[in-house]
């Protein structure tokens, strides 16, 4: 096993009305005001927003509003934030959405505290050092953000997709209640699946060595994704299965799933963010394609691992069969597994495959990632 | 799914050498005098009390020496490092052992910011608000301490054995290197191997409501168990599998096997908690006794479970089966499952059904407890 420092200061608030309780968990750590991050006005219909703003009140929080945050969020949305937290004396970030929201909170968070520009850091110029404590309350389970110190933000100008990583940007509480998931539709839910079995994979499968015991518990999370998703295609009311695939997802991310491995990579993420950044096509929906595409590239490289996915996962015996079974269960559940599916086309791939293979190089991948690599990868999309 | 709040603020480092860097681990935490607790002189023949000193003096944190602590760590014992740690004005407590030696330097990191006496703790009289911080090198894995907010400690005047639980508690910083643990003994390796598993399994059984999602997160503990101390016995110091049952042993009992259950309880522990206050046992060749029987006496309650317990753990297709494989496993790596094996008497019954009767009624559990169900329970394993 490889030698790991592990800490996750996350306090986690899972269950149903928790979102009322945000104003104490805000108050607890000494925040006053906050700039509230969330997406479409979907929150104020519902009501969570004012579930929301009558907490914070209790409390006697003040709040800044700053809606708008899309999907694959934007830098120059980020910069906005920044601009209005900094001119408004926040001390806290709250995110009210997904994984887009509250990456754009964290982002925020630490931008909110440094003078220069927030790119910097992720374009590794500067290192984090500090940032405003982050609080969430999650709308969708998928991308392990209210658990972990990542954010992924996109550069419109330079359609660079990069990431930030810092123990400064785990959220201080995150709330997971599964009601406020039930009204995602089936469309998000099942581009969500893919985005969890990605997070599942690409340390399972490029891992130079891998202790037995993450295998398992990394099957466990995808077996629970699989399961779960299948039932709230028909029954997204089902409250326990709502739960369990929420917090399969967190437990995706949340670094838990490496400790004690060496040597893996994100190939997956690595060009689907190249899909995303080029053509905006929702992350879980890009991963889908991409990942059946990898693996049939990639699994000579590691049989023996894709070998025991196949068996462990779905009760085949080779390498293959588990590539098309996941492949097959992708296009049961409705997501997308080819390239035409996002209205690529095969014209569009040179420009892909360039992009990935300078973010491949950015990652120290290039001699892997050749464009010649990629080009092969890619054409399994098609 | 239960709701749950869930936060673990321990550090854990894990591999190599991490033990070198203690110094470094308690002067980030401002703490600038320890108590060294730990258990027989071994630690000063093999020289790792050496390495601690040393790594203690480069960063200029001062010491005070506390050896001598025994397995089932008595209270005695605790108000004798309270009563140094008082008088030699320590802010921080460092345990370098296993489960017994940080057991009690949790309680002493509680007691020594306390006036009265530290059993009120254990007896729910008093609430803890405060303890030293806490730091640990772990010399044996099996009691998940250093990733959770408990201690179990025994009282010998009254022959209680029970336990405090605070997230004050919770270690700062756990180090977990597994060359550290090559040297424990295949007894002591089997008992916790014994111990695991019945962290694993008591929530996993007696449950109201219990996650599919967990039951395959504790599926992959167990698994890792069983696979890891056969290997084990024959190769003390295979170091990837030794990593392996380490870690799985800290995952068995760091809180996260229980998010989202309800309804659990420990009666294995209960009953074992008995056994070894009375009898002075180790405490996990008291529980390969009393799992088994136990199950046999319990399993009709939730036959589904332990019919997926039997079918997961050893492809077998009913309760019973897999009841008796986990029994011949005992017997076969040579953790004893039977009250013989442990000097312990038919005789000796009546005292120890009394004991337990009562520790029952302390958690709630003398209507399901009575003297009459354990006598049955105790019944099985003579």
């Amino acid at each position: 096993m490889e030698d790991f420092s592990y800490c996750n200061p996350t306090q986690v608030e899972f269950g149903k009305d928790k979102e009322k309780n945000i104003g104490e968990y805000i108050i607890s750590k000494d925040v006053k005001k906050v700039l509230i991050c969330y997406g479409s006005e979907r929150i104020k219909k519902d009501g969570l927003f004012y579930t929301v703003i009558e907490s914070l009140k209790e409390k006697g929080i003040e709040y800044i509003d700053f809606g708008g945050i899309i999907s694959n969020p934007t830098l120059s949305k980020v910069k906005e934030g920044i601009k209005l937290a900094k001119g408004n004396s926040i001390d806290g970030v709250l995110a009210v959405g997904g994984g887009s929201v509250l990456d754009s909170a964290k982002a925020i968070a630490v931008g909110t505290l440094y003078d220069g520009d927030i790119w910097d850091f992720f374009i590794k110029k500067e290192v984090i050092t500090k940032a405003l404590p982050v609080f969430d309350i999650m709308t969708l389970a998928a991308t392990g953000s209210e658990m972990n110190c990542f954010a992924v933000i996109t550069n419109e100008d330079t359609k660079e997709k990069y990431s930030i990583f810092s123990s400064h940007v785990y959220p201080k509480v995150s709330v997971i209640n599964p009601l406020l998931m039930q009204s995602i539709s089936n469309e998000y839910l099942v581009y969500s699946a893919a985005d969890i079995i990605a997070h599942s994979i690409e340390g399972y499968f490029t891992a130079s060595s891998q202790p037995t015991f993450l295998n398992r518990q990394i099957e466990s999370i995808i077996k629970t994704v699989i399961d779960t998703t299948e039932i709230l295609i028909n029954n997204p009311k089902d409250y326990e299965t709502r739960g369990e695939f929420a917090w399969a997802a967190t437990n995706a991310l949340n670094g838990t799933t490496f400790l004690g491995a060496s040597g893996y990579t994100f190939p997956n993420h690595m060009i689907e963010h190249t899909l995303s950044a080029l053509h905006n096509v929702p992350h879980g929906a890009g991963l889908s394609v991409v990942i059946p595409a990898w693996m049939k590239w990639y699994y000579k490289r590691n049989e023996n691992q894709f070998t025991r996915f196949a068996k462990e996962i779905f009760g085949l015996p080779t390498a293959i069969e588990g590539i098309e079974a996941l492949e097959n269960w992708f296009n049961k559940i409705g997501t997308p597994t080819k390239l035409s599916q996002l209205n690529i086309e095969e014209s569009d791939l040179a420009k892909i495959i360039e992009n990935t293979n300078k973010r491949a190089e950015h990652f120290g991948l290039g001699d892997i990632y050749t464009k010649e690599a990629l080009n092969k990868i890619m054409s399994n999309a098609l």
